[in-house]
Parts: structure tokens; C-alpha cells; sequence
């Protein structure tokens, strides 16, 4: 008979298996695991410094020879770890691209994890593979591309664009003659260099360092004060480096920066792109939402244009981590990438059989596609339209009201969820300490940043429960820590 | 008022927060998505042919402007998607490293999914952060490691090799004086070499290709009938490249291959390494997990000489898909690969804040760790160790059953779980029909590779819950077909 969550473990018992008699104690211990979750503090952290709280964590017994009953390991979880975590669902947890999550998403983690499929080939993961093909296909479709356009799920943000990159290298080296993947970087490649503006996120820059190519490959090119690329800008850039026989293998360009939520003008990125004949990547890891809702997709006009783009579903389409695909143009293009293998990828299976190892840059793989098709489908296209016009008109009013506050000053007008500011006779020691404060004290996460060099403040908000109110009271307890840091 | 989940979706009410309303919409979410895998047919997979399935799947209408209530969309669920899956904890699942999961970790994923905890820094998961810290520190002494050993976690074998590969070449650039993450692979780079067994996952040529050096960079050595290493072919190779004036940058031995379980001398490697003067990476993706065994633990002597040790929590250890480690022995190496971010990892942090993105490839991450170390405590040490006794007395019960079937023919004596095979007068195509054939009507997930170029059929037992009495059944029902297939 099966023990109960409450009774010493036998691991025949602990085995996940779909029949009825597995099932009922899987669901026992998904009730426990809901339960160790309540009495969290109504704070965004618990107070606990750094160096206490890693005493606590230190004191779990990691792998004791004789296991205990999952409630007690749930329950000592819930003091030493749960109860120490940060908040994403609450309203004052509003420094980084970190949202709370959606119940559909939540509850499907746990057959994800039951049925544990591995994508990286079908007869591991045979629906599996099958809807991640539907749902990179929708997407494809979302972005506006054709019917050639495919993509695969990754592990993030960084995971796409290094999938991106690592596509655009391998396009760049195929037109010199050369297989890079199998004979490794041309002495050429020396000259390779990959442009983006200057607030494109750092992992531009770590691809790079993956591929062989350096950080110094990455140009950087001139952002507006709303952060986005400056075509004048990249259009010297091009002739400057064309004139020293560089050569562009890769534009990227950004559709949500991380700091200010800038969009960079894609189609005119795309016209250079093509006049480069260079690959054409989109980082739309923080924007790629916009496309569900009818007001704010038309920002991310051109698009479309892109050899491959990334999209986070753990940003704004509220997903667990990790959920992030990496969309291309022309499926035909993961080619480049496939390494066929004697006991994965033989490539003389069932007629149909796909095996998605051959488009990704890792092999196991969970099922990560099912959690955002049953969110999409729980909530539909309105609802998270709505959730994401919510986010950007409550970054607008953070605006206004900071605008009001004559010790703090903004620093560019919000054009997505973010909302960056200083204060006028501030230090940059000052902000640092009304954040560290803050965050010590359990009372917010804050983000804090540099804007073009000069140190900053900010909110980002990716909690669509969140209120103008809300907003107004954030604001006034920066103001308020802020007089208290200059007084002290 | 919360909606259940059988009424029309309200978004508010779907956003998972800590208080006890949101918690009970989580509770009975769950519930009703365990309620949804029930009925799954008593088979490794159904019989549904890939191109149907297809269709099946592609009905599925993914974002519908307005959503449906969850038990809908997962009853949809339930017969397009999870009933067409593998299920790894059938006894007839045996064709790769496609692990059972177990319940603990698996009620984990929730509130792993509900606290959303992101790896990348502290304030973004300050408890998390430190588990994590302490299961690497754990994992670090169970290797054998000293004081100044940590790690971290990664997506899975593929990617902690990609790192462990990655800081080889971070290591061999800094003795030529260069920052290769900065300014490109230096034009000595075309000499730079690899050696690992010809029985080494292609995840290491796949590193080396992403790294810019090439697959070319990687050469084989041969290895034993037994799939291990031969460490006179080693020496002969470094000899022949050393005249040659190419520079061996990383040894990498393999602690249970993927086709026989092989674990190659790790000692005799590492003793190469160190008078070399280059990095030696272990990966342990597979055997990792014998370290838990008072029996099965001493095969891997020599690993603790490692400078870096992949070890994958989602094989041997049961762990839902993603859950890999990369362990090293010293921790100061992962300052090759920090970028600072004005945004991420400042520097000038509360004391004793660790922001992980410092020695990730990934930022955003979610907390894996989490699930390991719930199971860990609850299984406990002995328990896990008599699951991968009782899996390598199954195979050794299968190549018994083999060895007495004279249609059937062992192609090596098992050391792990895995148990490959051939038929003495049956062609490739032969094996490759009846691991087709079963695998289409849904009886079994057999698994197919080549040993040393010769087509082999392969059980891969990892199923702890499976018995001699069905390993024998699957033995007769391999015969059975090829009987079928060559009469035919």
C-alpha cells in the first residue's frame, strides 16, 4: 500500500507512475507542497541579512542516509527557504524582469514534470514534439512571418540569443566556403563583428564571448535618449567598419530594452541588414508580448524582417521559468546545427518523426511548450492583451507621480512597464543606499541601474495585480527613504 | 470572488500569489491537472502513428482571443497531448537515460513554479541562492572536493559540459595571456586539442563547435571493448600531437557512457592532465549518481582530481527534466566568465549577497535546486542507492536473459543499466524494423544505437520500480518480434 505524505518514506511508493494509485499520492504531496506555501510575510522579502540567512539555508542536512516524510522536509522548507524567497506577486517587488506566475501555468508544471518528456527526440516525447512544433508555429505566424518560419523552446533569453548568434555566425561562415561548426572560426572571423545599440542586453556580448568571436566583436552603436538605436549612428558605424574591411556578419536589434523598454526601429534596421546581406536578429525577449494586443503591437513593425527573434514567455506572458523560444525565418537554417547522432538523431525513423534535438543547442529538454499553450488557452489573446496595457499605463502613472515629486526626476517617459529616474541632488551613493535600505528592510526590491553612465533608480512592473494606488505609495516610500538617507 | 476552475477565466484571479485565496485557486488547479493525467493506457506509448498525431495536435486552436476554464482546456489536454506521450515509468519505456521521476521532486516543481525565483541574483532569490550554494557544496564533497569547490546548476548534461569545456578554454587562453571571452579566440587557437574517448556524448564536439575551435578540435580516442578509455591510445595521441606542435587544451574522461556505461580511468587520466598542465573535465552526467553508493561509488576514483565534473540530476537521480550540475574544484575559475551589469551584478551589494549569474551561461534561471534537495532529504542516501543497485542487477539480469537466447547476441557485459545487443544473423535493417515495429504499435521504446559501427539494439533500464520477471518479459518480446520481422 502507498504511504501517506505523513508516514516514513519507501521509495517504491515515491516512484511517479499515471496509475490511479500513484496519481492519489502525487496529489497528497501537491497539497502539501501548496500548504508549506502559506503564511508567507505580506512583504515583497523577509528582512533576514544576507550572512544570517545563509546560516539557516546551511543548516539543512542536504542528504541524510535515512530520508524523512515530505511533510517534514516541506515544513522545515518553509522556514529556512520558502519564507526567505523574494515576492514576485507582490506589488513591491518591482527591480528586474521578474513576474509572479499564472495559475494555469503553475498547475501544468506538475504533469510536465509527472509525464517528464524530453524533447530532444519523439520517441521520447511524441505530442510533446508535436505541439512545440504548433506552438513555435503560431508564433512564427504572431511575428508575421511565413510558412517556412519555425523555432524551438530554450531555457531563456540568453539561451536565444546565443541561438540566434550562433545561427547568424554559422550563415556567415557557410557564405566564406566554411563549416565552422565542424572546422571551427576562419582566420577571417577576426574581422567579424556583430552590431547592436548600446542598450542591448549583455547577453549579446556573451554569445559572442561563447562563439570565439570576444565581446570586442560586438560594436556598439548610439541609442536615443528613449534608448533606441540611432540609424544615423549605425549607418556610420557600417561605412566606418566596411572602410577598415570589417565585416558585419549579424544586426541586432531590440524590442524591449532592459532598462528603458526601448524598441529599436526594426525595419529600418532589417533595409541594412539586407543591404549587408547579414543576418537580421530580434531580441524581443521583453517586448514580444506587445504582439497580442492590438494597441501595442504595431510598435513592433518590421519584425517580421528578422532572420531570428526571441521571445521570453518568462517575462510577459507570466510563465514559470524557464520558458523562451527562439523563432527563425527559415527553419531550413537550424540545418546548420544538427549533429546527427548514432543512438538520438539517426534520421531513419517512422515517417513524420521529428527530433528537435536538431534545432537546439541542448539535448534533454523538459516540456515547457504545454505550460504556455494551456495558459494561452486558459486565458486567451484579450485577457493577457489587457494584463500587458495594465503594466504600461501603470509605468505611465509612475511617471506622472514622479514627475510631481520635486526630489526625484525622470529620467525618459515610460514606453513600456519600466520607469527609470534619479534624484536632482543626489548622489549615486545616495540611490544605492535608499535601494539597499529598502531591499535589507524587506519593505521593496528596487531596481537600480546606470542610464548612458549616470546611476539611477527603477521600477518595473510585471505585476498585473498591481494598482495606481499601488504605484503612488511606491513612489512616496522611495521619496520618503530618500530624505531619510540624505538626513542621516 | 475567486472564480473555481470550472467557471470562465477573470485574469485576476489567475495570477498565483502567497495569500490563502490564491493559494486554494493553486490547490485545486493542481488537483485538477493530476485528475487529468488518469486514464493514460497501460503501454510505454500509444499506437497513434506520428503523422496523425500530428494532426491530432495541430486541431488545437493555441491563443483563442478569449479563454476557456481550465478543466476544459485540460480534459483537451488530457486526450490530444498526455495521451500521447512516453511514459518513462512503464517497465517497457528502456530506450534512453529517460528517467521515472519521483513524487517529491516532482510536488516540488509547484512551488518551484509559484515562488518563481529567479537564479540570476540575490534579490531576485535570496534563499534560493544560498540552497543552491549548499547543495554545490554538498555535491562538491561527495566528489571528493576540498573547501574551495562550488558549482552550479544548469538545463543539463549538454549545457554544464558546454561550461565545463567553456572554462578549458577561458584556463588555456589566460596561460597564452589572453582574455578570450574579450577578445576572441587568438590565432593559436587553430592548434588547440581535445581528447576524449571515441564513447564520449557528442555534447563535447557540440561545446567545442559553439566555442569556435570546431567538432575537428575534438579528438577521438579509442576506448576498450567495454566502451572505457584506453589510456595507451591516449598516450600515444598526446605524443603524436605534442610533435605535431598542436597544444592539448582539456582531457575529458566520461564517467558512464551513453551507449555501455563505461567509466573511463579517471586517475590515469588525470595524472595526464596535471603533467600537461590542462584542464581535465569529468563527464559524470550518467555514473554521477554512484557516488551515493557504498558499492557502486569506488568505480569512480579519480574523479575528485578533476578541475571540473558535470553531474545530471535529471538521469540517475530521478529529477524531473531540467536539473544538471557543473561542479569545480576550484571556484575562483567562474571569474572567467563574469560580465559585470549595471543592472545584475553590481558589485557593491549588501555583504554576503551572491549573485549566480556570475558563474552561469544562462540569467534568468529557475531553482532546481530546490527539487533536488526536497528529494534528497526525503528519499535520503540509502534509499537512492538501492535504486541504482537494483538498476545494475537488471541489466546484469538482462545480459543473462540475452546471453541464453540463441537468436540473440550481448555486445558487451553491462557495468551500468544499460544492456546492448545484436542478433547474429538479423542485418541493421532487421534490428532497426523490430525496434520500429514496437515502437509503433506502442509496446515497447526500445532503444537502437551502433557499437564500434555495428548496428546494436539497447535496454536502458531506469525504471527502479521494473523486476527480472519483466526484464524478461522484454527479452522475449524483442525475440518474439525478430522472429517476426525475419519471417516476414
Amino acid at each position: 500500500m502507498l504511504g501517506s505524505v505523513n508516514e516514513p518514506s519507501n521509495w517504491r511508493d515515491l516512484v511517479v507512475a499515471l496509475d490511479d494509485r500513484h496519481l492519489d499520492a502525487l496529489a497528497s504531496a501537491a497539497a502539501a507542497t501548496i500548504e508549506s506555501l502559506r503564511g508567507s510575510p505580506d512583504a515583497p522579502r523577509s528582512a533576514v541579512p544576507p550572512t544570517t540567512l545563509r546560516d539557516l539555508v546551511r543548516a539543512v542536512a542536504v542528504c541524510p542516509d535515512d530520508g524523512s516524510d515530505l511533510t517534514t522536509v516541506l515544513a522545515e522548507f518553509a522556514t529556512t527557504v520558502w519564507r526567505h524567497g523574494v515576492v514576485p506577486s507582490d506589488v513591491a517587488c518591482v527591480a528586474h524582469l521578474h513576474p509572479p506566475t499564472l495559475v494555469p501555468a503553475v498547475a501544468t508544471e506538475l504533469a510536465i514534470a509527472a509525464t517528464n518528456q524530453s524533447m530532444d527526440s519523439w520517441d521520447q516525447a511524441p505530442a510533446a514534439t508535436e505541439l512545440e512544433l504548433h506552438l513555435m508555429g503560431w508564433l512564427a505566424d504572431l511575428i508575421g512571418f511565413g510558412p517556412s518560419a519555425s523555432g524551438v523552446m530554450t531555457s531563456g533569453g540568453t539561451a536565444s540569443n546565443l541561438l540566434g548568434v550562433t545561427l547568424a555566425r554559422s550563415a556567415a561562415a557557410a557564405q566564406s566556403g566554411v563549416d565552422v561548426a565542424q572546422s571551427g572560426l576562419p582566420a577571417e572571423a577576426a574581422g567579424w563583428r556583430i552590431l547592436t545599440s548600446d542598450q542591448a542586453h549583455f547577453s549579446i556580448q556573451r554569445a559572442a564571448a561563447q562563439l570565439g568571436l570576444g565581446r570586442d566583436a560586438v560594436v556598439a552603436i548610439a541609442s536615443s535618449p528613449s534608448g533606441s538605436l540611432d540609424v544615423a549612428a549605425l549607418d556610420e558605424t557600417i561605412e566606418r567598419l566596411t572602410r577598415d574591411g570589417a565585416r558585419v556578419i549579424a544586426l541586432v536589434a531590440t524590442a524591449g530594452t532592459t532598462d528603458l523598454g526601448a524598441i529599436d526601429p526594426l525595419g529600418e534596421v532589417a533595409a541594412r541588414a539586407r543591404r549587408l546581406g547579414c543576418w537580421f536578429h530580434v531580441d524581443a525577449a521583453v517586448a514580444g508580448a506587445f504582439l497580442l494586443s492590438d494597441t501595442l503591437g504595431g510598435r513592433l513593425t518590421g519584425i517580421e524582417f528578422a532572420d531570428s527573434v526571441t521571445i521570453d514567455f518568462h517575462k510577459l506572458w507570466w510563465q514559470p521559468f524557464n520558458a523562451s523560444a527562439l523563432v527563425v525565418r527559415d527553419a531550413s537554417q537550424f540545418d546548420l546545427l544538427r549533429v546527427p547522432s548514432d543512438y538520438l538523431d539517426r534520421g531513419d525513423e517512422l515517417e513524420g518523426v521529428v527530433n528537435l534535438v536538431g534545432r537546439s543547442l541542448d539535448t534533454s529538454r523538459r516540456f515547457d511548450a504545454a505550460k504556455v499553450v494551456v495558459t494561452l488557452r486558459t486565458l486567451g489573446r484579450r485577457a493577457l492583451a489587457e494584463m500587458l496595457e495594465h503594466l504600461v499605463d501603470l509605468a505611465a502613472h509612475a511617471a506622472s507621480a514622479i514627475d510631481n515629486e520635486p526630489t526625484l526626476s525622470l529620467l525618459a517617459t515610460p514606453t513600456a512597464m519600466m520607469c527609470v529616474f534619479d534624484a536632482p541632488d543626489a548622489s549615486a551613493d545616495d540611490l544605492r543606499e535608499v535601494q539597499q535600505r529598502l531591499l535589507a528592510r524587506g519593505e521593496m526590491v528596487l531596481g537600480r541601474t546606470r542610464i548612458k553612465g549616470r546611476a539611477a533608480l527603477k521600477f518595473t512592473f510585471m505585476n498585473p495585480l498591481a494598482t495606481a494606488a499601488d504605484v503612488e505609495r511606491l513612489v512616496r516610500v522611495v521619496v520618503d527613504e530618500l530624505g531619510a538617507v540624505r538626513a542621516s
